[in-house]
């Protein structure tokens, strides 16, 4: 069904092009070109794969500012087939790693059910994520149900080294480290996909520099791959094209859109991370707060109901008659943004959508309205619009500018308009742990299906991994599933093993 | 893509089958048959098609008891094209049917914007559903939008004789009347199907009664008829079959499953009628129960949210570990009914399964626990495991049974285990406004197609006219949409007028 | 504290002046003069005492009209002393009773608690209140405990029939019956206080009437009584006055006032009824409606968090700063009445205050705006107003007007501007438990109190009593209370029994 | 009536005699005695005058050590009557004062309203409390409306240096910085009192050290002065003491307890606080986890609502039966703490009491449950208890320690136990500017009271003030109150500008 849904796009819509060129413009950025789903596509950029790294304090001013690939490290067993910024500081990040742990129940579960299976054994895979204490135990799982990896960082900035340290010292080939040059970028992908008596038949990718680079470099090696799995909108857009020009000779999955991924990062996560991304900027009190909530999307209704519950009235502007329809049911009045701009103290925007945020609105905000966005990229609020001359920026903490107008008048812009959940708070684990067991299982699927079962082509994860996935975190919560009787099952027309519910169904 | 799932299915599930037989055995109680929509099928019975009866209390026990087949009415006008209890009683339904048209901005907005396009002008349409003030806006919609019209009852008790007569008295060929027998049910659609110098063009279904009669009586007439429109689960299932027996000459849109429609009845409709009807019924105070609620799907989203919000302490019962998932972020406990039947105040099911509670639960149950039924059918309690030798049934009000075990306990049993939100209390007119409109769209898309759009077989709404619907009950909430800018419209790759998102997308 | 305030006052302000009028003129409608806390003064009538007898569907139209006090009874024993409509009607009368007592956890806990100890064992109480199953679950507490009863109505029409009876056949001597006029009413209270071998040493009552009966005819008789317990507004201020005049020569108790109580009729009650009462005159759809609630007090808070928890968008009129910014944080507009009336659907008043919604208000108001009084008497809504030749007053069902302007607009009037959650709803018996458990702690405390703890004034009902009325309703939630250690109570000072707060705590 | 109560306490409860033991031996903790108000006893240690330089960065760290007395500064207007840490870093904290200003209408609408009368004109104040960018707002209030003043330090740590200095720049005779020894402390206040041609008439005080000192050192100094304003617990509790000792020759005011500042200092302010703590210490995510709130008092209804409100499912500890009626009322399970320790994921204290987390109960909690204490002191959680050997503390990160046991399993504690709503977040301006307000109305009262009005007696503010002190703060919401109509007015027997409420009414 979604495989269909790009034959017919013909044109890429406007939207992905713009971002595509931000792309190779500012590598760096990419963590912020994320964000929540586009209401419109279901290919996104990861934004938990980025981890909780925000609140994490790394201490590399003092350091010296050799390059890695220049020096000579092993770890203490005498391996040395890793690049990493500083292995020494494996034991600080293995706390970490240890500590993420904690909050990741999932992917703990999927180790404990299936280390006796060993249903990864022999695969070989090539990854290449953000380096997160996360993303560890994710590489450590891999392994530990039989997996070989090699690993390199899809961002040049996100690598927590300590955490790299740490996969190095306890044996990984990893290949990243916090401020690669480009080229850097690109030696850490090869060092991965290509090394000594080392064929990969699996790739885990998030963003397709891997896969890119293995189709270009090394098709004989890509042809003998069994599968790809890909979580970032841009990746999954990537494989699409691939399909549809005829080159993408291996199956890939998107577990970008799979049910219980796409909650976690949208609905759940926001309604938390807005709380907090706002409050460790301003300060602000919620209480009686003017809000205005853009889009009532996934995200939207998270920052919503976490405002109205803590004494915020929210207000919500809305394209979709539908969506609207549902803010109103909810409770909140749906206005234009012309409408309301100068009587609102904060205005959020989720839609995925551009310039939502104009420099009119701004004119007419009141002194002191904070302005924050949480929907994707750096586009919907119109930032460029303030870089006039007449305009005074004036930064007063990290992330928090206000912009003063002639009169005196301040907007408080946080973020400098990319994503505050990113930019401005921290991911929990638990979110994490949501999208790497999804990433597990799909190279678990793919690397036992039965010839035949997936063509060269993309695919969604089964329903019925999805809901393995969820089920791996209900213990958690000390949560006690039901289950059918045979009657019950026979009476639905159902599995008692599900899947539970038809591929349309609206969670 | 709905069409394609029932060619898989080989064999019914048991659940539509052990209907089917009941409800051949029990036409009359075919409202309480429908229920919120079966969490693994699209289909299903209207519940909004009901409407308010039950807020009404007509006075037929003082009347004579005449069939009304043998009366000889007309109404003021001299015409006698219609067969009604008492034409004498319009006024009265009149008035009810003004208050209606107040909660249904749909309508009254359609018939307003296309009055003077009569888009149904030309069109016969043979009317088959419940006969309520909410159903008389729908008929007079389509008569101001250019359509005749001849309209029967889908049941032979829930027919408001006053409203009949309203309709009779305006001049509509209508034939029902409450306390029909079997044989007058199908008198009085053949009456709609076939008159003089009639020829039918569409119908508009509520269970696919007329479509069958039509079908199988008249099958030249149903091979002129340009489309069908159909709202229930049975009337939908029905159509599926004749579509894989190809026996479906004509194009049938399935109004069941459209997103709008289906929120308002599932969702929003019960989260306010689980309170309604379980204070019209005991008087219960909220405040502190402890409720265990059986399903997480949109019925069981709607009744948590209502009981949480005045202070109840919410469990939940599922099958499913992503809605499991989902009950524990949105802050219920997840347990199994046996852990937790000793110490519940309340229990309430909402699943589409059969024997959810079970006699063994009932058993263990603490007394004054009341038992409810919010979901499917009538099967999801089994209230057959209760009448036993060792239990005495009291029925202390209208819809409340106090069962009594040998050491006194009592269980509060409310409407039998039927749907509570049909049986005890009453379902507001605007959501009715939702069904009805979206019927009136499907009618209209049907009526003026363009040769080809529409083949032999089983269709959803488009998406577009779904947020057409939506878009027509936003006035009532004074709420503005915001329309895309042409810039915005091409970033997104959408098309300013909708539709806004992909077919899978999920609100 | 409360006795020195009724010293300043001088002068009665106006509303207790008029409220004193209306009783005297139309008696028979006090239940609904009663009405929430004014927010002025701790006086009230009491709400929860005329129980829920509005679910309850008497029939006592197809009986004889002969005045009870013309017949000749006696229950089954053969005892005589009473007066009811007919003692027949006992069976129905007991179930009603026993359902009451499910809910009524407080009284039957001390039933249990007490039994043994008989601590009301030589208390002779005349008692006068409405007659109500849940009065007679107080009743028979009181006789569980030792005392002797003799009981009158308070309210020539709000007894209950049947649980009249009930009470005759287990041999309590009871006067009432529903419909009383005004000689028969005064009659009651006379059996009740003078009898063969009758001394009575205790009045409970509600509203004055036979504590002024007594102190005026039998002023010998009244001089013997130990205490008076007293729950009503008006009864409390009649007290405070005698006690100013120096004519009190008794203590009396006033329970209207005890924090529990307080709670449960005002916040937890209404939050729940304000719902209730819309529903089953309306079947209004609360999501998305503009609502106006008049008055942020107790009453207030509830019926806006009760709407705004289903999805109403709810504002606050208020003239007192502090509720006002209470309001603000828990996400309300405070507006003025004037600046909203055009754009709502729904106006709840719940102030203590009179013209609260003006002709004026309502002449701007939209089409089909409801109008409902939760606060105080029927003063709230200028219903005068309404009654003038260019309006026309439609009643479309039982406590629903329909009233419509010369141009056709409609507004909604629920109960003729008395109070709904009295009229349209009833009352749970859990409330009523709170408050009836109350007065049975007073009587005791008044009864075993030793001599000088109370003087001849009127008294509050001591904190520690207060939370041991609440200690009694915890079970019924299997609440658990943690003890504190003895050098916890130490470090608070506290005795480890309570009170655990100071008199002027807020809860 | 506060007054009264002290004369019955005879002893002194352990908790002051403890807290007083502590605040000698530690009085740089004194901001963390604090805490929310002690459910028992109306006097507190203020938490909202410790601002919010939690989230200040200070950079000290590269400044010279010199003492500041011995420097010699003197502003750009060569005033040099002052000593700061450093004058030149006045810009930096003029920005901060004017951040603070936007978030502090209470105090700048004072100035507006009160700038012509200059109610404190002639009035000298001694001032000592924690220099914050909040407290300076209010200092250049009070200037604005006509007083002069002397101010220092109430902490020898809480000082905003920066602050300090723009006070300094602005000419004001401020003596505090950050780091204070003991002896610098009393310094500072005692150039406060004792200068050239300085007879102060009005002290503000948080703690009573400047009003302890005055009395001691410089008696006729004090019997010259016209009242003391004091907002702390131990402040309010000293005041007492004098009072029933006969001591105190001049009137005080108690600002400690008014209705408006208590709502905001804990149920508002803790509201939001409770979510910043645990996010910024844990990156905890809320949904689905189990909580123990301990105490359901403001602090305790705060937190409780903010997590249920993110998806946490919430318990409640009470030894209150009124407020443990209150809690299953909205929702929550009174438990006891060993019942549920070992299944909790997350323990909050909110009771004022000591141990009510203690080793036992810590034993018994699963790995990885957070432990955080909101209530007071810092003697809520048996810190103590968990000082063992066989117990491992490890420092995660600032505020955040993993006790680990034997077995590995980890306990995270925040802030060592003492209150995370100040150590761990930060308290918004909004709440601060309450306080604030209050107390410059407090002096405005005192400072201008006919004689007579107050005597040598501890005071609560007029109620008329304290609806004065919300009134100010509705504006910021654009709040619009409703006025009383003179005929409504005596109807309720009220003035028209107030008070609306008596004293006892439960807001």
């Amino acid at each position: 069904m979604i495989t269909n849904d790009v034959e017919d796009e013909g044109d890429l819509p406007g939207k992905l092009k713009e971002e595509k060129k931000e792309e190779f413009k500012h590598r760096q950025r990419r963590q912020s070109l994320g964000g929540q789903k586009a209401p419109m596509r279901p290919r996104r950029e990861s934004t938990t794969s980025t981890g909780s790294w925000s609140s994490y304090t790394g201490s590399s001013s003092d350091e010296e500012a050799t390059n890695p690939k220049e020096k000579e490290q092993s770890n203490s067993k005498g391996c040395s087939d890793f690049c990493v910024h500083n292995v020494a500081q494996a034991a600080f990040g293995r706390r970490e790693i240890e500590i993420a742990q904690q909050e990741m129940p999932g992917l703990m579960a999927l180790r404990k059910r299936a280390q006796a299976d060993k249903p990864l054994s022999g695969a070989k895979v090539v990854g290449c994520t953000h380096i997160t204490a996360q993303t560890a135990v994710l590489i450590e799982t891999l392994s530990a149900l039989g997996a070989q990896v090699r690993w390199a960082a899809c961002n040049i900035y996100s690598t927590q080294n300590e955490v790299a340290a740490a996969l190095a010292e306890a044996g990984f080939a990893i290949f990243a480290w916090k401020g690669e040059s480009e080229a850097d970028f690109w030696w850490c992908i090869e060092k991965c996909i290509s090394a000594d008596s080392w064929q990969p038949n699996m790739i885990l990718d998030d963003g397709g520099d891997a896969t890119h680079l293995m189709l270009k470099k090394y098709p004989a090696m890509f042809s003998l791959v069994k599968g790809i799995v890909e979580e970032s909108v841009t990746g999954v857009h990537r494989l699409y094209q691939l399909s549809k020009s005829g080159k993408l000779t291996v199956p890939a999955m998107n577990v970008n859109d799979s049910v219980t991924k796409t909650k976690f990062d949208n609905l759940y996560s926001c309604r938390e991370s807005i709380l907090d991304a706002l409050k460790r900027t301003t300060d602000v009190m919620f209480g009686g707060k003017q809000v205005v909530v853009c889009g009532y999307g996934e995200v939207g209704k998270g920052c919503c109901a976490a405002l109205k519950g803590l004494g915020a009235i929210v207000n919500v502007t809305e394209i979709d008659p539908i969506c609207a329809l549902q803010a109103c049911m909810d409770g909140f009045r749906v206005v234009k943004m012309s409408e309301i701009a100068r009587t609102t103290d904060l205005i959020i925007t989720c839609t995925g959508n551009k310039s939502v945020v104009t420099r009119e609105h701004m004119d007419r905000m009141k002194n002191g309205c904070i302005v924050a966005n949480m929907g994707h990229s750096n586009t919907e609020i119109d930032v460029n619009s303030l870089r006039t001359a007449d305009l005074t920026w004036e930064r007063v903490r990290s992330q928090v500018d206000h912009i003063i107008w002639p009169d005196g008048k301040r907007i408080i812009l946080l973020a400098e308009g990319r994503l505050v959940n990113l930019s401005c708070s921290s991911i929990p684990s638990f979110v994490v742990s949501i999208t790497s067991a999804t990433q597990a299982l799909a190279l678990i699927e793919l690397y036992n299906a039965p010839a035949g079962r997936y063509k060269q082509d993309v695919y969604l994860l089964p329903k019925k991994m999805d809901e393995y996935v969820a089920s791996l975190h209900l213990s958690s919560f000390d949560a006690h599933l039901t289950e059918l009787s045979d009657e019950q099952a026979k009476y639905l027309g159902l599995s008692k093993a599900g899947p539970f519910k038809p591929n349309y169904y609206r969670y």
